[in-house]
């Protein structure tokens, strides 16, 4: 790599997942942001004055100041962040794609594409070998790669060393996800103050088939899913970052609490994916103590990039029990997309 | 029932279970509240000297003039509600029960002892039937008689028509639980505001046991448990009451979501447990929106006795799923104890 | 009064106020719902279908069956409640008004119109004495007749009987607002989950200038502002329904905490104004524990009619500080509209 | 100052407080813990073994390790943390201070002692000046110098320049406090959860007391308090951290919102204490945003230790308004008491 950092463009800069890429690419060692885009009606203006800011960190000056251009009006970019929303992404994604860019993206619809890598890079960075066949079904010079939905991302990252060494059969999951996870402005306060609710809008179908994508094989140009069945019960409850997940999984052969914990403490990421800047040093961390994870004590661990396992036990149906905890817009949105770009320069996709 | 109301002590008034007692007791057609007791330091006293009083309902003008008994000095009364906490209980309640009250209780020591019965009037009022036995056993000329854990309530609410219908074989079951279920003080506000502690001590455990012997069926003498085997995850969440779960039930045979509706909304009890003062029009409500039901919206439904079901759907895993919620201080607690004492009376256990 | 009940209208019935007023009015004595507006979009529809119900009280069959007319296109009605939005409002109450019906009205335009009538029915009822020159001034055969903003509501109700005794001079105000008096979606989630908002436009002006109005004489066909300073803070914070507000009171002679109570407790509306449906038997209840008012306790408190008072100690600066607590949606808004409605009737001004 | 750090002890290190302590001193430049204190039920324990650690941050592995010692048993340091609650504090802090210590404590008995100093460096370091007529007085070779309540601090915060500059006279201030404040259990989410309990017992008297003393003046071996008359309304919400203020000011000389933010935005601290370790670049922020400060946004500015001022504007009664937030257990707590202590070895107090 040289001195020299890589243009980016930000699709969608002024949501919730744009402004949280801002934040974690302020002063990213190999990418610098050259442009923003948003709607139509924010295009021309100054970033400062059309986005409402809601990161804690205040907004970076060279943010503040940058013109916004118009989502539809694709530039001449190697890599593109996408935190468009799913219908924009729909069509703004490929105007991109087929201008050259590598987009990576955060946004839903081509996440269960067949052609579509839909990547962690600790668990299947192969999957970006789709590329050639996206290009050459689509005819286009750029590409798209997608992160899962952030409940998935959470999910996975637990299931991931196990589906390894033991074969992950199936699995129930039932989540208590933070209302970040759904924007701005998202879930009313009127709605969610004090109270649960037990639905969220196509969710556990995401988190159902998204993982069988995620832990299949790469298999010639297309990925063959995963024989994992998943009942996933989603529910919205009054944390600001942060989806719990509590999970019994069937494993293919007998495993104890012991062999599931050893397992998630061994798991490291191939050499070059560790070493990616947005890479934490555990993918997984595993707490001992009774009442942990947490939202609140434990989501900023490995930076917000590290999932954490607790309580983990025999379950009297499947086989093992246990919490899985990661933060929803660092690990399950923007962090992994920049992780899934820093993937795809290091592994020469996107020229340095 | 003549007019002459029954003259009742309860047991730990003080508490929040007790303080509910005395709310759900105010102007009860057949109990008369004659007696508080509390612990040795608040006996002597004005109970609304002694009581830090948290019901939204103010307290009664009878019951704050009170004078406070000591929980350890039985007193002659053919019934008695229980609010102890589990230590005094295990050594109180014998007290009482052996001077011939007959004690109904939301404290948990006595609750899997084989011949104490564990009631639901709607599910189980037969299980009375243990009280002979239990007398022989232990010499007592009252009784003791439990209510179960507040998350093991709701849950077999939804069960108890299903399993009569389609036999339950087993079931994943994962809370969301108010923090009114921990009394108070309870849970620190510092631990739970804007946050999931997805550990509760020994809940999973008293869910899993309760939960075959409600709906096991009387033997003779004894209870044997229904087949059943449970796998609970249980998690506190930022809520005042109602515990929300989410549950998925493999049956006996194939049944479909419309099935499982139609034998929740045609359960009804017993038609003398019906016609008991507290018991709920429908033991249980279906609802059909998708987001319900909600603590904050449902939790009063049935004056606080009815538990609701939503979201009755298929399972990948198992057969069905659903969420089911119910106030866990009402009918997880206070309410059912009444509605205990109710049956011992309207089956002639405690005369009238 | 006859049986026959009064036929009302209630304009914008789909919103947050609008679905109060429809569960307040449900049963009520002299008023029958006969016809609903909402937005030209809805009109023609069946109300269930096109309102998102929030209330923990189910929609009544006789409102969700009702088929929802356009709120620009007024019918004959005698009196009309409206729930509409302010923008709407502005347009839409005069044609209302101008077609014959008394449009009583929680929405904000009209309040500080010199000829428009601010009333809260146990404070300045004989306000309603602007009418005559309200039709005058703009041709209406009907009239609007408005209610204060939720948070002056509460403060009023505790100035009122201590403006009368004593004299109020000036004050300071800073409140803690619930998320509810926004309305629906009104405040994200994300922006009020464990935290404050230090601002609600417009809301500090709007307590300055209607405290003034409300506590003002009727002098000919004007109301003579109460030489009232008001400073006010008003802030958002996470609770549900009930604005707290903190109080320091100077008055124009020297008043002790005692005198202030006794004011208070001694404080009766008139007789025709106490006998209305709506109206609670104490418009304000004073508390003497300590840590009294809170919302989640005393809320409902007068059936949310009743303003509760607490805390009352002198003031180092001025001369008196308190807390005052009311119910936003219910005395607020909805509660108190219907109040005014009724005491339209008692005097006259509406016929039966 | 030599390379060796000074070896400093926690009084109390169990506790909310102690733990933040610890964490803010892991990695101090200038000290190094080398003894933990607790009750004697704790005394020869590990820390890790006794402490219910709660800072997000994990427990430091040399903090773990560490035998915990009585606090009751003073020991030779130079310099003592105390994070000891308030009656163990009036004890034990004299047996400390008179073996030789410097007891620099957050704990509230001492800090309207007359002879002991209530020190916010940037505000009124020169109070330490009071140590030589508390040595003598009290036969001490140590001392103790405490920082003020939570409140008083972020209030004094943005006092102090405008006092300096244009005098105040009096004040309103109403606040919204966090749980964090109360420590753990502190409050019960039973009583706080969706709510606001207006009422902290005490707060009122100490925010009230400890202004005009620190903003006093150092005259002699006594402290002159400043004229300052102040008027407390305390309240707590449902936030974990920051307490946030409104403050109403009348000065003895007119001034607009552009002189208080001017005033509030140059303020620097003397130039030895802008070096301290923990001193933030700025001791105010001023904020344009409308609706800013808020908790959770603005409470982790300059480290914690920033207060931040917004919404500034004029007072109807008084002069000016605004708001101002401070974060309760780093600047309002252990953040101060650090300063303190580096204070105290800058000026020569504690020997390096």
């Amino acid at each position: 790599m040289t001195n020299r950092k890589i243009p980016v463009a930000i699709l969608g800069a002024t949501g919730t997942v744009g402004q949280k890429l801002i934040r974690l690419l302020d002063g990213h060692p190999w990418f610098e942001v050259a442009a923003f885009t948003a709607s139509a009606a924010s295009a021309g203006k100054r970033y400062g004055d059309v986005v409402r800011w809601r990161e804690a960190a205040p907004l970076p000056a060279w943010a503040a100041d940058r013109t916004v251009l118009a989502s539809t009006d694709p530039q001449a970019f190697p890599l593109v962040f996408s935190a468009l929303d799913t219908e924009p992404a729909r069509t703004i994604e490929p105007l991109w794609a087929g201008t050259g860019a590598v987009v990576v993206t955060n946004a839903s619809p081509f996440r269960m594409e067949p052609d579509v890598p839909l990547v962690i890079p600790e668990i299947n960075a192969d999957h970006i070998g789709l590329i050639p066949a996206q290009r050459a079904a689509r005819g286009w010079s750029g590409a798209v790669v997608a992160n899962p939905n952030c409940t998935t991302t959470g999910l996975v990252l637990a299931l991931a060393p196990l589906h390894r060494a033991f074969g992950v059969e199936r699995l129930f999951v039932s989540t208590m996800q933070a209302v970040s996870g759904a924007g701005w402005p998202g879930v009313a306060s009127l709605d969610i103050t004090g109270n649960v609710i037990p639905y969220i809008a196509h969710e556990e179908e995401k988190v159902e088939r998204e993982t069988a994508k995620i832990l299949g094989t790469l298999d010639g140009s297309a990925i063959r899913p995963a024989p994992v069945v998943v009942s996933a019960h989603t529910n919205r409850v009054p944390v600001i970052d942060g989806h719990t997940e509590t999970v019994s999984v069937g494993f293919a052969r007998r495993v104890t609490p012991k062999d599931v914990a050893a397992a998630l403490r061994d798991w490291r990421a191939a050499s070059d994916v560790a070493g990616l800047p947005s890479s934490p040093e555990y993918p997984v961390l595993v707490e001992d103590r009774p009442d942990r994870p947490q939202p609140r004590l434990d989501i900023d661990r490995g930076r917000g990039m590290s999932a954490v396992v607790g309580r983990i036990r025999t379950c009297p149906i499947l086989d093992i029990r246990f919490v899985v905890l990661s933060h929803n817009t660092v690990r399950g949105a923007a962090g992994t997309t920049i992780q899934n770009a820093e993937l795809l320069v290091a592994r020469g996709v996107v020229p340095r």
